[in-house]
């Protein structure tokens, strides 16, 4: 057991997530493609270049740390993109819409637990400006799978995913 | 490209957070082993025990629906686990505590975002006692969630697991 400190843990937490948001850079594209739906379609584009900006942040945040700006593989988020894209394999369209939606929130939702992790360590750790930067993203997360629910359930100018896959309409 | 109708999907759901929930069960007596704290430790046994009902409301689900009980390997879920386990391999004590915790809510997060995109689903299919049952289980992991929030950072009873964890003490 190496001995380590909970700043060595903060450190490793930055990692996984720096991983994790440069796999969903490389998803985002094939999920825009894949989208049916245009405003599904704007969203996942506005995400990624969201995804760029919170990656910034990251390298802010390392650079004040005085590490590396190195990720380490998160498999949470390859079996979530993973999952993602078979599931996308068998159908199109509207319910492929939905599927994409499933799969992003997944997704988004991984990021606001680890997000969340990592700026309560950074307050306790009274690294304020890195708290403040991962809270800028975890605003942006939380906002963005807001965002995926509002298109799968409709809101003022539309019916929903959901209904367009349930009607079966292209 | 199979045929596939939004009900399909909808039981493909359902059968990701089914062996989710299973994958879950085998975790958590670990878990609950491996905790130093005694509020973290009790909250992993209780939500042991919600994992147990949570798996009978599926079974439920999935006989109204005529369906076999029947999960289908979330890779997710495995990713999830697989992460959480090689953590707790490098640290013991409050820093594992903070480790528990950090892997526990990406778990709950990620049934939080299942069962959000499978009782909006249900309730789009007009499967209003599925809808019921999974929106019970959304409030228990909500919950759950959150209570592991409050043993992290610290409620009236305590002063936290991440301030022990900065503190290093045992």
């Amino acid at each position: 057991m190496e001995a380590q400190s909970f700043h060595d843990l903060f450190v490793d937490q930055l990692k996984d997530i720096y991983n994790a948001e440069k796999q969903i850079t490389e998803a985002l594209p094939k999920m825009v493609e894949a989208a049916n739906d245009e405003k599904l379609r704007e969203a996942l584009e506005h995400h990624l270049e969201e995804t760029h900006g919170q990656i910034d942040r990251l390298d802010r945040i390392f650079e004040e740390l005085g590490v590396p700006a190195q990720g380490k593989t998160c498999k949470a988020m390859q079996g979530l993109i993973q999952e993602g894209e078979e599931a996308l394999e068998k159908t199109g369209g509207p319910l492929g819409d939905v599927l994409l939606i499933a799969g992003a929130q997944r997704v988004e939702h991984y990021e606001i637990a680890a997000y969340g992790t990592a700026r309560a360590w950074a307050e306790e750790l009274g690294l304020d400006d890195a708290a403040d930067l991962l809270d800028e993203t975890l605003d942006e997360e939380s906002a963005a799978n807001e965002k995926l629910t509002s298109i799968a359930e409709g809101g003022l100018l539309s019916e929903g995913v959901n209904a367009e896959a349930k009607a079966g309409r292209e």
